[in-house]
């Protein structure tokens, strides 16, 4: 089998920029699109495409890493169908949420050697004519690193990354719905809130807002299934979430009615965002070898990734971190 | 007196922009600042300013349209000095709310033709160096509009406005005050929440980080003194938003907990959102007439404010506003 064959399943924004990313770095690649006009224009671009998922399956059941590059339900799906033409294929995917993937692959396709991922760009627009093989340049690419995962699938799944230009975060599916929970989900919710509470304010409001509601309500101008279905998804880690803004919120309403003031609330978030921006700043200069094949490699490499760590280079399953 | 005489107390960003704007409209200007180091930058660009309160205003007690152009703190500390050496004079200011400065005036200045008023623009910088003679265009500027007001005084601060390149939103104090802890006010709490609630799941967090956070915390890097200061001074229209946000916020947790759905939030944000952007959408053609001096002007103005209009020229007191 080869390192880098590709099986790339849904041919949307993120796995037509999937096939063209992998394409252009070298990769052998085939996909699969339900879609006949898909199919079309992906052939026309001169990419191996076909509309049977049986097909594409058998063919990359011993040798390709499958990527289901489709929504959550779509994914749950098709499962049953991966284990019977490709029972012990290398599979990953893409979905914004982990564990209930992950939940999934262990009830319909127990023996698939199955690593999640969830490379974390996107655009406005979406559909096969909005991919880009630049697309996951300089994004975070979130890879399953829970205890069990299978050492030569992640280090492959990780080179896929890499070779699209993304950052390699290790993470496990607990950790990474917490996380994208507060800082992906819990946005779209604010969002919400903001601006019906804006809109509540009438024509003059309306007329009166500047840049902090624009900026504040900039994502809830997003399609409200896509924004459901990622948040709906992530349910129990959301609820987290929402109930730590809840608190803070009603601390700062508590603050406000009974003293006047609200020193807390605004130097603490104003704390945050600096430590964000600090985060963002590339000074790193700390590197961390570690062997995902090792004894305690993926628990180590989870510890780093919960420090802000990403996974830079790799060699085999020897990977180079940098913090 | 001329029409288009002014004298701007405080040069920082917004006076120090004003004085600059007035003068290239052709108005007749004077400053006063406090610090040494303004004023000499301020003559050495060709301004007539002064660091004596007591002499600008002496001289601008008949004469000249008198802008507070100071946070609400000073603005009360300021108010029994014009009362001593301008007690009659025309008075306006620059506060983000308005409630409170009526009623300073009211204590403090009771016979000032006072006609409150709040220009919309800012930017991350601050300082006479900062200020530009193009920071109001196209902006908006409100202009109080409570039953009681100045004709003649209400149609030279839009006239201001107006040759500032603003755009006039005829509002009264309370409306204002309402409309601004929606749309300006609660952005910044909620940006201080997200911040805080997304800080609190750690590096990983941050690392995952995208564009929902990074729009939705922006305003949480602003200067935590200038949000308080701003937030704190709306005390009472800021804890209705606050409740407004509480209680949706509260719904959606309810929803999700129990059905684990959120299709009413989040429709809702949608819908407002699109609303905001339909209301940016430059496609008025409705113009209405109104004699700010005429019996019932204000109210109809006060009216056309609500309804999303802005005053777009001005001849003597008559108003054109387009909705």
């Amino acid at each position: 089998m080869s390192e880098r064959t590709l099986c790339v399943i849904g041919l949307g924004l993120i796995g037509g920029s999937l096939l063209r990313a992998a394409d252009g770095a070298g990769w052998k690649v085939r996909g699969m699109a339900r879609s006949d006009a898909v199919v079309t224009a992906a052939r026309q671009a001169g990419f191996d495409v076909t509309s049977s998922i049986e097909d594409v399956l058998t063919d990359a059941a011993d040798d390709a890493l499958v990527v289901l590059a489709v929504p959550l339900p779509a994914v749950v799906d098709m499962l049953p169908v991966v284990a019977r033409h490709a029972p012990r294929c290398r599979l990953t995917d893409v979905v914004s949420v982990k564990q209930p993937v992950a939940a999934a692959v262990a009830r319909h396709t127990p023996r698939a050697r199955y690593v999640g991922g969830h490379p974390m760009a996107g655009t406005s627009a979406s559909g096969w004519a909005a991919g880009s093989a630049t697309l996951f340049v300089g994004a975070p690419w979130v890879v399953g690193s829970d205890d069990g995962a299978d050492p030569e699938v992640w280090a492959q799944v990780a080179r896929l990354a890499l070779d699209c230009g993304a950052q390699v975060v290790p993470a496990g599916a607990a950790d990474h719905d917490a996380a994208v929970a507060r800082v992906s989900h819990l946005p779209h919710i604010l969002a919400a809130v903001l601006a019906s509470v804006g809109a509540d304010g009438g024509a003059l409001a309306m007329a009166l807002a500047a840049g902090s509601f624009t900026d504040g309500t900039r994502v809830a101008a997003s399609s409200p299934e896509l924004v459901r279905a990622m948040c709906e998804g992530n349910r129990d880690a959301l609820l987290t979430a929402v109930d730590d803004a809840l608190g803070r919120l009603g601390a700062a309403r508590g603050s406000l009615a009974s003293t006047g003031g609200l020193a807390a609330t605004i130097q603490a978030g104003h704390v945050a965002r600096r430590t964000f921006d600090a985060a963002r700043v590339s000074d790193r200069t700390d590197t961390v070898h570690v062997d995902v094949a090792a004894s305690g490699g993926l628990g180590r490499l989870r510890e780093l990734g919960q420090q802000g760590g990403r996974l830079v280079a790799l060699q085999g399953t020897r990977c180079q971190v940098q913090l």
